[in-house]
C-alpha cells in the first residue's frame, strides 16, 4: 500500500522502547511522541484553530461518527474535505467510527457484515460497514484514518460504565455494551480478533486515496495477552502506514492499561507510528511512551476542562471549589498558556463557572490542552537527553 | 466635582449635531461616537480580552446588578477591581443596577429610599439605593459609572414586554412592569424624574472615587419632550463629567426612539460626552449621532450572535438557516472580522450552531462586534469628512 507519511525517528531512549521522531503528512508534520485534541464534530469546543495551534498542538483527531451524521460527510466533501471546513490545516486524524456506533448509538447490532445503529441525533437507522467507514473518511479527507474494528467492552461492564461515566459518556443503553453474543468474554475477544482481520482487508480495498491517507490497522485483544499477541500478528501482515493499539482503556484500570501496552506495543513494527487509542492521564501516557507508543488522542483536557477540572503537574483542581473564591494566582504559576500567562485568576475563573460563562470552559480548555503539550515537549526532551528524571521531577502525576 | 475624564471634539458635522473626538480615561482613550459592548457578568460571552480588542472595541461595560449579586463587589474590589479581575485594562463603563432590579428580579418594591428585589440567583433579599449603587460601583472601579436612577418602563406594557422579548430578556414578573404606582403614565414619568433628581444628589453625596471614577447623571422623561426638558433642565444643574439619556428603547418603536433622542440630545451640554444608553440597531445609532450623541451600548451584536443571527451592511442573516448548508462564503466579504478574514464558511457556522457547539456563538460574536465597530469607524470618517453619504451608501440598514 501507498504510504503518504513519513516516519522518522531521531532519538531512542537507551534503557525504554522509547523514541522521538517526525511524521510527515500531506498537510505538514507534527512530532512524536504526539498528543492529538479531540475535535469530535470538526471543532475542539470552544477553540478556534489559532488558539489550538498555540497550545503546542500539530494535529486533531475528528469523530467521523458524529460528522457523518451532521453535517453529513459527502457535504464536507463537496466543501473541500474537513481542514478547509473547520479551518484547521494542519494534520487531522479521524477515527473509524466504529466505537461511537457501539457505544453511543440508542441500539446497535452488530455483525460480520458491519454495525446497524439508531443515529442519536434523530434515531435514524443507519448501517456502518468497513466499506462505509473508509467512503466517509476518503470523503473526510484526514491525512491518516483509521481502520473499521470490532471493539468489543472490557470484561466487565459495570467496570466500563464507570470509567465511561467518569470520560462524561452517557450511555443511553447500558445493556448493549456488554458482550452481546457470548457470556464467555474471551471467545467475544477470538470474534472481534477475527472479525477485525476481516474487516481490515475490506476497509484496504475500499481505500480509494491511498496517496493521501494513511490507513492505519487496530490490535484488538482486551486485556487477553495471548490474543493482543495473535491480533498484532494478523493485523500485522497487511503493511500499512501505521498502527493502533484499540481496546484499551475501555473499562479496565490503570495497571491493566499499562500491562497491555507494555506487552503489545514492542510487538508492533518498529520504523511505523505507533498509536494507542483514546489514553489517557499522564501516567498513562508517560509509561505508554516508554512501551515505544508514538501517538495518543483523549478528551480529557478538553472534556474535564469544561466541567471546571484543571490539570497541574502535582494533580488536578476542580476551578467551581470554594476555596478559590478569593485566590488571586493562576491556574500553575510553572505554566505558559494563555490562560495563566494572561493573569487569570482561580478566583476569576471559579466566578465564570459559577455563572455558567463559557469563558471559563474556554480558558481551562486552553490550559489543560497546554498542559499536555508542555508534558510531551518535556517526554520528547526526556527521551532526546536520555534522562526520564526530567519527566518525573517536573510532573510527579506521571510517578503514580 | 473632579472630573477624571478628558474629552476633546476633533471635528463637529457641519449640517448635524455629530461630532467626533476622544475620551481620555484612567484607563486609556476612546474615540468618539462610541459603541460598548456589554459585558454583564465581567466577560463578554466567550470573547477573550484580547478578541474584544481586535473587533476594535476600546471600552466596554460590565452590569453593577449581575456583579453585586455574583461574585460580589467587595470580592472584586479586593482582587484589585474588575479592569484586574477580568485582564480588561482598557476603560470599562458600569451602570448603577437600577434597570436589572426594576426589570430583572423576581419581585420588586420601589419608593424613594430605593429598591427592594428579589435577587434572581438565590432569592436573597436585596436593597438597592442611590448610596448602595455608587458604592457597588465604587467597588468594582470603573472608569465611569452611571447614576441610579428611578427608570419606569414605556406606557406599554405589552409593548415594552415585547421589545424585551425581542431583545432576549424574559422578564419572570411580567405585571411588576406595567407602572407600580400609578394608572397614569405622565404622573408615574414626573415621579420618577423627580426622584432621579433627588437621588443623583444622593450619588454625588455618596461617590468616594470622584479622581478615578467619572460619575453620569441620567435624563428620563420617557417619550414626553416637556418631561425629557424639565429632566435635562434639573440633572445638568449638577455639574458632572458626562450626562446620558435613559429611558429609552424600554419599549417604543424606532420612530419614537428617534425623537425623543433628537429633541433631548442637544439640550444637553456640548462639551460633555452624551450616552444613549440601551441603544441600539444600526439605524437607531446613525440617527442619534446626528442628533449630538457620542457613546452607546447594547447587546444586540452579542446576544442575537449567540443566537445565531450575524449582523451585514444589508441586513441581518440567519445562521441556522438551511439554505447556508451548502454555502462555502463567510458572513460578510466585506468584513475584515477575525471570523470572515479566517474563512470561517456559512455552511461551517451553520453546522457549528445546529451541533450546539460554542464556537458558532463565539465566530458570530465576534463578527457583530467588529461589525459595530467598522460601522463607528466609518461614522467617524463620515463626521471627520464631513459626508453622510459614507455611511448611507456602505450601510443600507441605516437608511431605514
Amino acid at each position: 500500500m501507498a504510504n503518504p507519511l513519513r516516519f522518522t525517528i531521531h532519538n531512542r531512549c537507551s534503557t525504554t522502547h522509547a523514541r522521538v521522531g517526525v511524521i510527515e503528512t500531506p498537510h505538514g508534520t507534527f512530532d512524536t511522541p504526539a498528543f492529538m485534541p479531540v475535535g469530535t464534530r470538526g471543532t475542539i469546543k470552544g477553540i478556534l484553530p489559532d488558539q489550538i495551534r498555540d497550545t503546542g498542538s500539530q494535529i486533531l483527531l475528528n469523530n467521523a461518527y458524529h460528522l457523518m451524521l451532521r453535517p453529513g460527510d459527502e457535504l464536507i466533501a463537496q466543501r473541500g474535505g474537513v481542514h478547509k471546513f473547520m479551518r484547521w490545516d494542519d494534520p487531522i486524524l479521524t477515527d473509524s467510527g466504529g466505537y461511537q456506533a457501539f457505544s453511543l448509538a440508542a441500539m446497535n447490532d452488530v455483525d460480520d457484515e458491519g454495525v446497524t445503529f439508531k443515529s442519536h441525533i434523530d434515531g435514524a437507522v443507519v448501517h456502518l460497514t468497513p466499506e462505509r467507514s473508509i467512503e466517509v473518511q476518503n470523503n473526510l479527507g484526514a491525512d491518516i484514518i483509521m481502520a473499521f474494528d470490532d471493539c468489543p467492552p472490557s470484561v466487565d461492564p459495570q467496570g466500563f460504565m464507570e470509567s465511561e461515566r467518569r470520560r462524561g459518556v452517557n450511555h443511553t443503553n447500558p445493556s448493549k455494551i456488554s458482550p452481546p453474543h457470548t457470556e464467555n468474554y474471551t471467545q467475544r475477544l477470538q470474534i472481534a480478533n477475527e472479525r477485525t482481520v476481516r474487516w481490515l482487508e475490506r476497509c484496504v480495498a475500499a481505500h480509494r486515496r491511498p496517496d493521501e491517507q494513511a490507513l492505519f490497522g487496530i490490535v484488538q485483544g482486551g486485556t487477553d495477552l495471548d490474543l493482543r499477541r495473535s491480533s498484532v500478528e494478523s493485523i500485522c501482515q497487511t503493511e500499512l502506514p501505521g498502527y493502533a493499539i484499540g481496546g484499551v482503556a475501555v473499562g479496565e484500570g490503570p495497571e491493566e492499561i499499562g500491562r497491555v501496552v507494555e506487552f503489545t506495543a514492542p510487538l508492533l513494527p518498529v520504523d511505523k507510528p505507533r498509536y494507542l487509542m483514546g489514553v489517557g492521564y499522564e501516567r498513562d501516557i508517560a509509561r505508554a511512551v516508554r512501551a515505544g507508543v508514538d501517538m495518543f488522542d483523549c478528551v480529557l483536557p478538553t472534556r474535564n476542562g469544561r466541567n471546571a477540572q484543571a490539570f497541574t503537574p502535582t494533580g488536578t483542581i476542580h476551578l467551581r471549589n470554594a476555596i478559590w473564591q478569593e485566590d488571586d494566582s493562576v491556574i500553575d504559576p510553572t505554566c505558559d498558556c494563555f490562560a495563566c500567562q494572561g493573569g487569570f485568576s482561580r478566583a476569576y475563573l471559579r466566578h465564570l463557572f459559577q455563572a455558567n460563562e463559557m469563558l471559563g470552559p474556554i480558558l481551562a480548555s486552553i490550559h489543560n490542552l497546554r498542559h499536555f503539550q508542555r508534558l510531551m515537549l518535556d517526554i520528547r526532551r526526556a527521551i532526546r537527553e536520555d534522562d526520564w528524571s526530567l519527566v518525573f521531577q517536573a510532573w510527579p502525576v506521571t510517578r503514580s
